[in-house]
């Protein structure tokens, strides 16, 4: 297949005041990378027919593929429908099935407006993509030697719509297989990665391999392509084993997003559950492994002391311990994860007690955190100093990553104490 | 001053791989329209000199302030600076000052790498930004009647350098005040307060207003341009209380960005603290409230009991009455809240139970959630049914604006049972 440039471009004035973040165009993106098709530009315009119909005549002088997120729907006049329709010379048509839909939603729905009934307006010929999460549908069609697919804009509805229609439907544009995987890396930085493999990495053609940085790690992806989703597999294969062999227990796994998501499998298989006293992080460690769906199976819960007193009452932590050790020491986190672990009865217990700013304590530097995890009859602690010049958000990030990371090691019988 | 049209052209394959998130345009675009530059365009483009040098000849047509992110530092080759400089036929000098600080990087550093000092080279004429957080200095030129900034990708180092030089920057262009405000609300959704102030919003040309819609609440954006700062916040001031007025209790604050930071600041105030015992949200709420800098001194802390066993063990919950009235039910909820709220001594207790899917318990629809409130000797209860269709994201974080709400509510001393 020849190569696919794509460009997503997102429509809505409330992207480009900033009070949304794009993630529709991350998701998409990341999709279509799963399936090899390259997208080159992002783009966000505001409700604007004008600047839209511009910015849609420059995709289409640079692009293959166009698909658009957002602008469908009642309060924006359909405005992405309306001018891509027009700028490919197509009329918008009633939609039969879509219209009975939303007349069945008006009548169960007291949030109808008369405009509702606009979204059954669908360009001539296209595919309906109905859409089973909202009520404005999307849509695909080829014209003009470009193919053009509509989602609407809110994630809740554009990323499993697109999961559903748009991948299968680009799919079927091509006769050449492409394969991707990650390796997910953590404990040395992407130029340090970029390093290592930097003769292979501009010796390859096919399958390709390129580093990239995560807020808190990185990754290596390697894809194929091939006539047959087997033989991209196949010429993967030796290259994902030869990168595993040289990063070693750096590598916490193929195609995943986190590093709990690599945590949770390895606990179901051997059947453990954890629990996690958290103080400096918050609650960080339970919110994203909880964000995980199934993870409350091996996640018991836990506790979030913030305060020496919730420290003492909610964990037995003795209050003259704290004070003579410090809240923030090796101390206090070890013995943090060892009573959440007894309380809760988990077999493993995480406690994290450090400074993640913008407050300090007068006795150590911001970023210093103990993250400790009891397990059998040991308890490691890691003593974390990640500077003055991280922000909160990352320090705590970073905190969970260690906790997720002495759990994965231990779980996969590695060193646990590694020097950072 | 002639309105002054903005394009923030961010510079990284990574962000059109979707391995992250354009985080910084989002961040860029909201301190902007504060300072009432309207940004119309976003463009991502991957690090390509070809590509990169199409969407700069694009934006100098259609912008007049060019915002790069990205694409500055050494593994990039410092391509935004190199495709920009000549875009406008600057030459590329050496920066002593600047270099001198790369020494003592690399002096300090076990990462270098010789092209660290090529970030040294910046376009002649320009103003130098020094990044503190980091390596790669940001600049700003104005050439060819166009204004151009350029910054680091990395959100820790790109968004405080916009704060600290970008802004001050921009402001210096203009001789015209702009003053905006943001009205948050949470209760009713965009679509209605876009009906309640539909015939105001039509006739208002300055200041104006228009609603945005969040992920689980809206907000009502006030915009207005005088002489003088002043001058705009009188001319805001009375369509502010007039909003504030028409829909009441549903404004939850003023400039915020979430209901959580209209929470602390009234527990701060009124010096009460609280503590949460999450089933479902597992650590939401607690993570959320701990973002906020400075949360501590109000959050005592929590327990996340996902299992029964947890509520029981962490909470004392009564495992027949767990088994008796299901773990998604009110009592629960209220349980839940009173027990954490008499272990932790804190003034609110909160508690949340319910299904945030993907998996069911055969009883309740996914979606349905208990938030309970325990203050003084009364416990106040919510029952959410937010339907199968939300995603477990959605729901877990509407129970915690829920929760949020319950407590701004009761501590603004307005009815907590809302009807929903």
């Amino acid at each position: 297949m020849k190569q696919l440039n794509t460009e997503i471009l997102s429509v809505g004035t409330e992207l480009l005041l900033g009070h949304i973040t794009n993630t529709d165009a991350r998701d998409l993106s990341e999709m279509l990378s799963r399936i090899g098709i390259n997208v080159k530009y992002h783009t966000v315009v505001g409700d604007n027919p004008e600047r839209l119909r511009d910015c849609v005549r420059i995709a289409k002088q640079r692009a293959d593929i166009l698909i658009t997120t957002g602008g469908l729907g009642p309060t924006c006049d359909d405005l992405t429908k309306q001018v891509l329709a027009e700028a490919f010379g197509l009329r918008l048509v009633q939609n039969q099935e879509e219209l009975q839909g939303l007349y069945d939603y008006i009548h169960n729905s007291a949030r109808y407006t008369p405009n509702n009934l606009t979204q059954a307006m669908l360009p001539e010929g296209c595919t309906v993509f109905h859409n089973k999460w909202g009520t404005a549908p999307g849509c695909a069609f080829h014209a003009e030697g470009k193919t053009v697919l509509m989602f609407p804009g809110p994630p809740v509805e554009c990323v499993p719509m697109f999961r559903e229609y748009g991948i299968p439907y680009l799919c079927a544009l091509s006769d050449e297989e492409i394969v991707s995987h990650s390796v997910r890396i953590f404990g040395i930085g992407e130029s340090a990665v970029d390093d290592i493999f930097a003769d292979e990495m501009k010796a390859m053609t096919n399958p390709t391999m390129a580093p990239y940085a995560k807020e808190c790690d990185c990754l290596l992806q390697i894809t194929a392509k091939a006539k047959s989703e087997e033989e991209a597999e196949a010429m993967i294969s030796p290259v994902t084993e030869y990168v595993k062999a040289r990063l070693g227990e750096w590598v916490y796994g193929m195609d995943v997003e986190c590093l709990e998501e690599a945590v949770l499998p390895l606990l179901l298989e051997r059947q453990l559950t954890f629990a996690a006293a958290e103080s400096c992080t918050g609650g960080e460690i339970a919110k994203r492994f909880t964000d995980l769906p199934g993870a409350s199976t091996v996640f018991v819960g836990g506790a979030v002391v913030c305060t020496d007193g919730a420290k003492a009452r909610i964990l037995g932590l003795d209050p003259d311990m704290i004070k003579e050790k410090g809240a923030v020491s090796a101390e206090v986190a070890k013995v943090l994860a060892e009573n959440v672990r007894t309380l809760t009865g988990a077999d493993i217990g995480i406690g994290v007690t450090g400074l993640a700013g913008p407050d300090g304590d007068g006795v150590h530097e911001i970023g210093t955190v103990f993250v400790a995890m009891a397990v059998d009859n040991r308890t490691y602690v890691r003593a974390l100093h990640m500077g003055a010049k991280r922000t909160r958000s990352f320090i705590r990030r970073m905190s969970g990553n260690h906790a997720f990371d002495m759990m994965r090691r231990w779980l996969s019988g590695l060193e646990v104490e590694i020097v950072i």
